[in-house]
């Protein structure tokens, strides 16, 4: 007996990877063909909006165990469990108790472990003595759910069972009695709310009808109560069409099954066309009454639907999800350690970037929008209508500081809004401008994103905040005297280079007399450009922020030219010399102006 | 002037984070509200399917790239181009030219260095020296589009630019007429197809009657043909509603824009609720002709759709997409080397994990498939229709290889296949239940997913491959008389550890004679279990495999015990026997039976 079937099998795989994908390009349906859905006549779906939580069931242990390239241990399946409890999930689907020892025992961890109002889900084949082993697994649960499975599908009943509708039906019927034997009608078993979930697989791919027809039998055979319904649970298995194709499905079966208020129609839905997200949302708008998925994600090949996101995308709709992803950053955490595979950057809600803008034109959008937020609020109007962000970050766990960051394509308003948030310094338009083109520069041949961090060092060393980088000139005391109604005299000491040195000069105001008395002394002419100031805090602990532009001439080529300094002081007064200090020894920093006993800088090394 | 705008920023933003989530999600209208959609009366795109490919515009290297935490060198931009070039995107979105240096000159090199079918557009803000200078950077393309936007919606309009309705509309009429001026109707210009895109921001936040009011403006202001027809993009900037909204939302546009025939209606979806391939299929099911995205769906926060995604989704439904993913690895490899950001493992079509199966049953059901689909083969049936597998990996070049891998949860099935694809052997159904087990072991032991490799080292020493691991005894020669009708008599000569040895046995057959000639040599009674075999290959390469599996009886207990042994070679006749013996060695390796003259194995040391 010479079996070839294999063998020819892996010449035939060998023989279409040699077609021309270019020809079947020209005619794709050589090999595929469209998935034709139900034709529905009176459509609702697409009128009704989501307006509460459904029932959610984790299969995170299960169905995203089983899909992983290291599944996980005991240990961090206990893990994963608690958080999924601490989560809130009320549902959760642990194991494949008849399959192996490790998921029977695991079973057991839950039953043992779980808060009374969590049910314990167990998945199961429909056969006799794999059913007998997961009532055992269950036994002493508070609430438990057995859920059965059988091939429904033309493609899976031929391919992978060779039975018939019929032969199907009679297997479903005979599984949801003996379950039925087992558990809610044994008198020993009292003690446990036993459910029943049965999926007729791949529901997506089954004729509608016959969707109905088996799931009908296997009603009748359980016998479900308005309190207590039996689940039947849709699943693409395999995404096989648009989302709407999907909904159709469902609501044909929610229009057409009896006995609909014993019934929890529940949807389950794999990502392969990447749109679980949709259908499992249309499948609500078309009765769903509960959610089947993973957190992130997870599961078999593009994953099952990600729960995180069809909860939270409830959120943002004034829709309680009634899960909790207050502290994103946790699950984010649990899920990567324990399946061992990174939630995407770009996954929505838990992604790395996904909080974040990084072009220009966004940042300055959500700044505006943070100020108009900030007028509305004190106007009694608290909802969140912040641009590029549908989701209060917070609300998350995430924090503001990934808001805005700062790449080299990034405009002024996120360098402005990192300096804001470090150093509580609300810049000036004009220098936002300056500061952007430094930001640039140095993103450019770091060739990188910028860290907040190294925003605020550069700041801090282009604007010699309070003569921190650069300080040739210390003001040791100063006195402003009016001398008539226009006019103020301004005298003190400077300190330079370790010589102190009376300085004095003549404004109408302090400002322009410091001015005076420093050109005066270093024998230039300084003027104020732009000047501005406010408070940093509130109450005693109020600080003064204070930020001048100096033009001058260069001494080099006698051009005009600008530099900015940025001063703090707890006096006004004192804040705006600072900054009018700091802009000065900037000047002299980069070598443009000379003093007296100061060395002329080399220009190379201005920006040193 | 003290300015405290932004520092009240600051701290509000604070305060909101101490409130408590817990109160939110009791009542979470305190911050958010439902999206309301427009409400239609007749809507359509339910009933359609999606039967043609739309036109595509890649936006990889201005709304991609602008989103990256390290934005691409000008090298990578560079490859990054060649690369959709060759993907087959006839519409490449290259950069904002008027916003850098660096977008200018790379917008020159995409004009001076792209194929004449190709279009080169470049976005631009409604103002006039960035509309020339944008217009500059295009000159001398074959064809180029130019792309203007503007805020309508009126969370735009009023946070970010202040602006009323009419003001946008007189805004972008006079930008568009300015374009017009600068390009169609410049003598000059002659030498380029000059198309005009205008985005209204954000269109699925507009309400749709000014959605139609500006556009209309704007047409009027192009005059558009049916041959070049005015492309207006309708971005979802940021997700806001369930996708069947953005569906309502285009089939609004495109059942009452004017002159339908001269507008392209363009989908600009983002991620943000995890729906933006949805939101594109089910615009396309309205009445969109044109879609924007990005290659793995990079682009701002969540990302732009994937247009991969969108694009094979088709394809699995018999329409082909006109682009060319077959190689699809490569367009991987530049993704990630480009936008320093990984392509997901479960990202359809393209991730890592996503035409792999671990579990037992869909590893099952999946060889099943490729067996019914070469007998359907052969009756002229060339539809692809496995289970789990939606498309056939080799089309986007995938390997066959990655389709099945095993984990601790894999049952027979898997292994299986890995033995069939390395060495060409159809392993039988009980061989395979036993060599599942030790896959579990090996695998549980690792804590890890086994490779292809392991797997295959696996099966070769668990089942002494043609005697490669253990080799007591060697057959020298052998030869097979009739003795009458019904018995074969075995003489021949083996090679004990170094010893020439003759043996003779009697027996119905080749294989019954040689066990009884080995019993009588071992001073054991052994016997065939389970024998089969297959060729391998065709024509003058074939050689035969052969599979036994020996019951004998342990001297330890002498309880009766079984092994396998696999074989190979030219002939069906010495490809058992080396079977038989490869079941014998292995049974004297695990110090199961004692040979004369072959110390006794310590039984731990069996599996060395």
């Amino acid at each position: 007996m010479v079996k070839r079937s294999f063998v020819a099998l892996a010449e035939q795989t060998t023989r279409i990877s040699r077609m021309s994908y270019k020809n079947m390009l020209k005619d794709p349906s050589v090999k595929y063909k469209a998935f034709k859905g139900p034709v529905l006549t009176n459509r609702q779906w697409p009128n009704n909006t989501i307006t509460k939580a459904p029932r959610w069931l984790s299969t995170d242990l299960r169905d995203g165990n089983q899909s992983l390239p290291d599944p996980m241990t005991v240990e961090q399946k206990k893990e994963y469990f608690q958080k999924l409890v601490e989560i809130g999930f009320k549902e959760i689907e642990v194991a494949f108790p008849s399959a192996s020892q490790t998921d029977f025992d695991f079973t057991r961890y839950a039953v043992e472990n779980c808060p009374d109002d969590v049910t314990i889900q167990a998945l199961v084949q429909s056969r006799e003595h794999l059913i007998k082993r997961t009532v055992e697994s269950l036994k002493g649960a508070k609430r438990a759910t057995i859920h059965t499975y059988l091939a429904t599908s033309d493609m899976f009943r031929e391919i992978v069972f060779n039975m018939s509708q019929e032969e199907a039906v009679a297997k479903a019927v005979e599984a949801t009695k003996l379950v039925r034997k087992l558990t809610k009608d044994d008198p020993e078993q009292q003690g446990t709310r036993w459910s029943y979930e049965f999926s007729p697989e791949c529901f997506s791919d089954t004729p509608p009808e016959f969707a109905i027809e088996i799931c009908e039998a296997v009603k009748a055979a359980w016998e479900p109560s308005v309190e207590n319904p039996i689940v039947f649970n849709l699943p693409a298995t395999v995404e096989q069409a648009t989302p709407n194709v999907y909904a159709d499905l469902i609501e044909y079966f929610h229009t057409h099954i009896s006995e609909r208020e014993k019934v929890c129609i529940s949807t389950h839905c794999h990502n392969d066309r990447g749109c679980a997200v949709a259908a499992t949302e249309l499948g609500i708008l078309a009765g769903a009454d509960r959610v089947e998925g993973c957190v992130f994600g997870n599961g078999e090949r593009t994953g099952n639907v990600d729960l995180v996101t069809v909860a939270l995308n409830m959120y943002t709709q004034g829709v309680s999800p009634n899960l909790d992803f207050s502290d994103i950053t946790s699950v984010v955490e649990v899920s990567e350690r324990c399946n061992k595979i990174p939630v995407s950057p770009r996954a929505p809600y838990g992604g790395d970037l996904v909080v974040c803008a990084f072009s220009g034109s966004h940042q300055d959008a959500i700044k505006k929008g943070f100020a108009l937020q900030e007028k509305k609020r004190k106007a009694g109007d608290h909802m969140w209508r912040i641009p590029y962000l549908p989701l209060d970050p917070k609300d998350i766990g995430r924090d503001y500081e990934a808001v805005i960051r700062v790449n080299s394509q990034s405009g002024k308003g996120g360098a402005a809004w990192i300096i804001l948030r470090a150093l509580g310094l609300d810049v000036p338009r004009n220098m936002q401008i300056d500061f952007s083109a430094a930001v640039q520069t140095k993103a450019d041949s770091l060739g990188r994103e910028l860290r907040a961090d190294e925003i605020t060092e550069l700041f801090k060393q282009v604007y010699n905040y309070n003569n921190e980088a650069s300080r040739y000139i210390s003001l040791l005391n100063y006195n402003v005297e009016r001398k008539d109604n226009e006019r103020r005299v301004l005298s003190g000491q400077v300190e330079v280079q370790d010589t102190v040195k009376a300085i004095s000069g003549v404004g109408n105001g302090p400002v322009s007399s410091i001015i005076d008395a420093l050109s005066n002394m270093c024998g230039v002419k300084l003027s104020v450009e732009h000047y501005s100031e406010h408070a940093i805090g509130t109450g005693t602990d109020t600080k003064a922020a204070s930020f001048v532009q100096l033009r001058y001439l260069r001494e080099e080529d006698n051009a005009t030219a600008f530099k900015w300094g940025v001063g703090l002081a707890e006096d006004v007064g004192d804040s705006s010399v600072q900054a009018i200090l700091a802009a000065l020894n900037n000047i002299i920093e980069a070598g443009e102006i000379t003093l007296p006993n100061v060395a002329k800088k080399a220009k190379t090394s201005a920006s040193a």
